[in-house]
């Protein structure tokens, strides 16, 4: 068993966990990373691909901005179909110049990976039997990696192992409390060489179901279709998906549409899911361990984001001015912006899909509500400002400049 | 039996039928309204409170608004109290000056048959058996009154008889599409001569269920509130309805509250339904006859205002200029502001009602959405716009000037 001290251990090491290793490591607090599984894994991920203005700035103000200024495709606007007919969303004249990037989870994960190699910052890898203890008191990691044990000692938890993660799983049922909904659908999406169909994204919501036209860059595209929850992707074909993409889009698009082999297909369950709270004594949850969004609203990353910006944040804080504001309030901050993300990826969730059990009055109301919303100045801002995401409730990112 | 003949025969004396007679007579068109009810029973009921300012411009138009002049009172914001909190929101700044307007739907029908009598217009009360007949080629009413038995032919047949009157019914099923919602609980409704609690309405949304502090006058309130649709009024003591209230609102509003005798009191349930299409050959519904709304937005009374604005103007285009245009697109015209209505009116009655089937997550979302519409000013703006009312898909109501 070997023994190591440290001030923050991170449990997870997915964009959410490195990102708050690295503006540690920036404000020269001492950390560590453990995590299940293999570097290669972690980095092959794929995952959402849209990051909001907030994110953007706070990846800049970690240092880790270089690939995603130079390849990130910054987008304005986003287009939605609805009755065959397209409108454009405009992001940036909505929101005094906000927009989004379209850079793929798996870039910033791997941006994130060389960032910490480069500076040459203590990860374990395929970790076994990660266990954390005494978070109330005097926190510990336990885990086994490449044939040692170890044991971490340590002031903080940093809980970024995600829904499946052991650090939620370790909290006693009376201290937490959960919230869930389950949609009765599911995402096929197929990855692919081609360029994308239009600029921007386009979301669409026709009779037969939601479709999204998205991308990672200009020669990779993402696409989805809603599908029932008991499909399987055996019975999608390349030519299939193409097909029914087709009859979710306009004519315009389909011609302009190109197909290709896909590089990646699977179908994702659509969850909403919230913990409350964040923190236990010395363990914060951040990031999917906390909380799940459906991807209609692209809010995944993005709020992994916004709970490192606070959590982050708050240890600075402690450790250069020995305030535990930051800490005492890390929960509540959170879930405030949580609970707004969450109802936005909801209401664009239900909004643009279609529901088995929705009646037809019901139907009506959501055309009319699109109706609305595409047609009224108002309602296309309260679409464009949760899109780029709700400003942080923190005074300013400055704090990271001062403590780099 | 005795035969008339006229250019449009109305069914339904109420606030919709009444202000098409008087557009009508402006305009010079020849009409007859046919109603079931007597003019007192009419007169007497009692019905919502707030017009829109475009309904009140309407009603500048017909010429009817020396008394809502006079006794209206204008309300420039609307107040919210969620989680104990009181939030104002501010109608006026956030739609370029826009405001509503107090002033009971039955004062309005008061108003509209004062004008018809001074006008000598023909009205039959108390007809019965009112039936219409061959709506499609040559409309005939029949109807018996005061002993008489009628037969009015006519060019048109405006429905104006409400959710249970004679005219939807009389639609073969083929042709006609309903859609329909049924809320699960209703409001309980006193009426009382005592001050209003506040200046402005306070709309409550508390763990108890919802509340409304609404007013006729500055010496007459009208509070609601909600109540399981299984309850009967019976249950209710003046007392006990005070006491309910009273746990709802805020401390400050408790102690502002002047209690009184109930002049009325009465549990009306709560229903969302619309009627496709609106026109049937040369029968044209409106108002509640074709749709009904929950009252949570007000908009009951504005919406058959703007249905009748459609229709006046559909007719008096056919009869002074040969113009079918605006009868032909009479239906889907209001249909467009119906749906936009109906959508409004579930939202908030939605939003502001507890569900007993609401799971926590769903309370948590409606939670976060006030949080969020009530933290911006977009979505303040979403809120403000639709309670003042959208504007008519009507290049103007000069067209009433003109006529007049």
């Amino acid at each position: 068993m070997q023994t190591m001290k440290t001030k923050v251990a991170i449990i997870g090491s997915g964009p959410a966990g490195l990102l708050l290793g690295q503006l540690l490591y920036k404000a020269g607090i001492e950390h560590v990373i453990v995590e299940q599984r293999s570097a290669d894994y972690v980095a092959s991920r794929i995952r959402a691909g849209i990051l909001e203005q907030v994110s953007v700035d706070l990846l800049e103000q970690a240092g880790v901005d270089q690939n995603l200024k130079e390849k990130g495709l910054p987008h304005s606007g986003i287009e939605i179909l609805t009755n065959g007919q397209k409108f454009r969303v405009d992001l940036s004249a909505l929101t005094q110049g906000k927009q989004v990037t379209v850079y793929g989870q798996t870039e910033v994960t791997k941006d994130l990976m060389q960032a910490r190699e480069q500076a040459g910052l203590c990860s374990f890898y395929e970790s076994n039997d990660v266990q954390i203890h005494d978070f109330y008191n005097a926190p510990k990691v336990t885990f086994e990696s490449n044939g040692t044990h170890y044991q971490i000692e340590c002031d903080f938890i940093a809980g970024c192992d995600g829904y499946h993660g052991v650090c939620r799983a370790s909290v006693p049922q009376d201290k937490i409390k959960t919230f869930e909904k389950v949609y009765p659908f599911g995402w096929l999406g197929v990855l692919a060489d081609v360029p994308p169909v239009a600029d921007e994204l386009i979301y669409v919501q026709s009779e037969r179901g939601f479709a999204l036209c998205s991308m990672r860059s200009e020669t990779r595209s993402r696409y989805y279709i809603q599908v029932p929850l008991t499909d399987h992707v055996e019975n999608w074909s390349d030519d299939q998906f193409w097909e029914e993409l087709k009859n979710r889009l306009d004519p315009e698009s389909c011609e302009k549409l190109v197909t290709g082999p896909s590089i990646e297909k699977s179908i994702a369950p659509l969850r909403s899911f919230v913990t409350e709270p964040m923190r236990f004594g010395k363990l914060f949850l951040a990031g999917d361990a906390a909380h799940i969004v459906p991807p209609t609203g692209a809010k995944g990353l993005n709020l992994a984001a916004s709970d490192i910006a606070y959590l982050s944040s708050a240890l600075i804080e402690f450790y250069t001015q020995g305030s535990e504001q930051g800490i005492d309030q890390y929960s509540e901050k959170c879930l405030q912006r949580v609970w707004k993300a969450e109802r936005f990826s909801w209401w664009m969730t239900h909004l643009l899909h279609r529901f088995e059990t929705e009646s037809e009055f019901d139907h009506k109301i959501k055309q009319a509500e699109l109706s609305y919303i595409l047609g009224s100045t108002a309602g296309q801002t309260t679409l464009a400002e949760n899109y780029v995401g709700l400003p942080y409730e923190i005074k300013s990112l400055d704090y990271l400049k001062h403590a780099s």
